[in-house]
């Protein structure tokens, strides 16, 4: 019997660490490898995708593999949690039930393991989510960075929620749910002990209900996108590309933290580009937007929602611009991907 | 704000990598330090849950971080999809979709990767399951061996089947649907270079059709396992254990194809314990044994199935015993778990 294992060809191609990051590297990953091999379909990539021949249920997957493990504001159980849910709730849906799947270094300590599993189990108590499945593989010193863990959700569709990525709309008011940068730069002055950690803590939330207060709007909610790897930034480019349109957010209107700011500046990052665990965009019709933003901001997760932008009558198609505080405009790159590895 | 970051108190409490391997110490893992987190029921463990509020889905998870990526029989991408589908068939469901998430090592060369792919991709095309999202993770050189691949299934029950582990009874007929020990020497032969790997290759195949042939028989059908990590020892303990009854198995009647007991011997390992991918166990009513026996060797990859014993009428709840050949009896523990590692 021949060993089917292949060798490669060319020296330079190999995967790098941007190719993980949300950004330009990931979806050529995606776009080149992985999804013709699965041979997918070439629809818009979604957070979630529906159950085939069950419309009404949704289900989404996502390994974390931050470092470090515990940071202010979470930890990789919570994140875990919450990133699931908040991917199932894009797509309009209620989160019915968690599995939890560990890869854990040999060596690890078990006090460490306990309290993300504690954290785990508080956040998806807290969510009122079930964990009712899981798995524990371990690996040799050195074969993994301490603990991996995959949370895949399923979830039930809000009956007249129909979000998608590719069904923003001319006119459509674009709306934010909170301000951003807070988990990328938490996670990353953690992890390189910059100092930031006293005054910043991660975002990291579930938003399903935030999701819920919106239902009532129905298709009037268009897009919903929480804006994670790759940051604000990816997330539009992503809403652009998938509904052919253009979009333009205003610089003064999008909520940066000061600690956010500082810190982006010293790291040399935009924080357009930076990840969020908790909060969301929102694509709505634009006699929806005033009723939007008043759900948004009825639940504590929501209250600064603001209104950042539009969907251009008829720019071309895939492209977001920041009108700058000057009123001058610039593009907003899809990140290549390489700025923050491990952040979630 | 302080960073919750707990420190061991014990220098010997750390994972290990037996922890992992499905056995006794895997069983204490869940036991006193992730089933307590999650707050889960002290119900049986299965190899997939069903969901809340809707009995005729299951959901199942697994991450495979089997090594080396790939060995004669198979990949990491064939086993992810053939080990999830297998973990809904014994709760007796159909494969709806799966999920797909790769934690990938940077530098993995892109060859290797589209071979991976490619693979998952037609075992989940052959086995009629589609790969319906997924998620790809990139960590740095060091942080991961090579690549880890989490499936998630998500299933609808066979009208008439409601298998479980706690459901066998006294007289039940023990079934196994094929040969033993393929999976786990080929991979170790392979990664230990033993030399073993020109003659034997993994049994990894998907077993969701044979279940389907047991339909019929409906809930004369007990219990269904795959006997994978831990082997036919852990299946039959975790059985025994979760139904409260005695089981007796015939070594003569256990089919041991003659590469894997040759390997076993060297590598001083009894086939029992040694993790299969391709066969399944099963308990059945005595009247429908016969059928059972008849509907598994109406299918391939069942041809080769047998009877191997019997739940004792009144046995000792949760022993698992072997009748050898010379008529001696034997206690088969529940093994410990530190033998295989990375198998799966």
């Amino acid at each position: 019997m021949t060993l089917d294992c292949p060798t490669p060809h060319h020296e330079d191609e190999f995967v790098l660490l941007g190719h993980g990051a949300g950004g330009r590297l990931t979806a050529e990953l995606l776009d080149r490898l992985v999804l013709p091999a699965l041979d997918a379909g070439s629809g818009p990539l979604e957070d979630a995708a529906l159950l085939p021949g069950r419309p009404d249920l949704v289900i989404s997957t996502d390994s974390f593999v931050v470092s470090p493990l515990f940071f202010p504001g979470g930890d990789i159980g919570s994140l875990a949690v919450h990133g699931t849910i908040n991917d199932l709730a894009m797509r309009g849906a209620w989160p019915l039930a968690l599995s939890v799947s560990l890869i854990v270094e040999e060596g690890l300590s078990l006090t460490e393991l306990r309290a993300v599993m504690e954290s785990l189990g508080k956040a998806a108590q807290e969510a009122g989510v079930p964990v009712v499945t899981g798995d524990t593989k371990v690996v040799g010193r050195g074969a993994a960075d301490r603990l991996f863990v995959n949370t895949t959700g399923i979830g039930e569709r809000h009956e007249l929620l129909r979000p998608s990525a590719a069904l923003a709309r001319p006119d459509d008011v674009v709306l934010l749910s909170g301000p951003i940068g807070l988990h990328g730069t938490t996670v990353l002055s953690t992890r390189e002990n910059l100092g930031f950690a006293t005054d910043i803590a991660s975002d990291s939330r579930p938003l399903h209900r935030l999701v819920r207060s919106l239902a009532p709007l129905g298709e009037a909610v268009h897009v919903l996108r929480d804006p994670t790897r790759g940051g604000l930034a990816a997330a539009l480019n992503e809403i652009a590309r998938d509904s052919r349109v253009a979009v333009e957010i205003e610089e003064s209107a999008v909520p940066v933290p000061q600690p956010v700011a500082s810190a982006c500046d010293l790291l040399g990052l935009d924080p357009l580009v930076v990840a969020n665990e908790g909060c969301l965009v929102a694509f709505v019709a634009p006699e929806a937007a005033e009723p939007a933003l008043a759900a948004l901001r009825s639940r504590p997760e929501g209250e600064s929602a603001v209104r950042i932008g539009q969907v251009l009558p008829d720019g071309p198609s895939g492209r977001v611009t920041l009108r700058t505080l000057v009123g001058a405009h610039r593009i907003v790159d899809m990140p290549l991907g390489e700025q923050l590895p491990r952040i979630c």
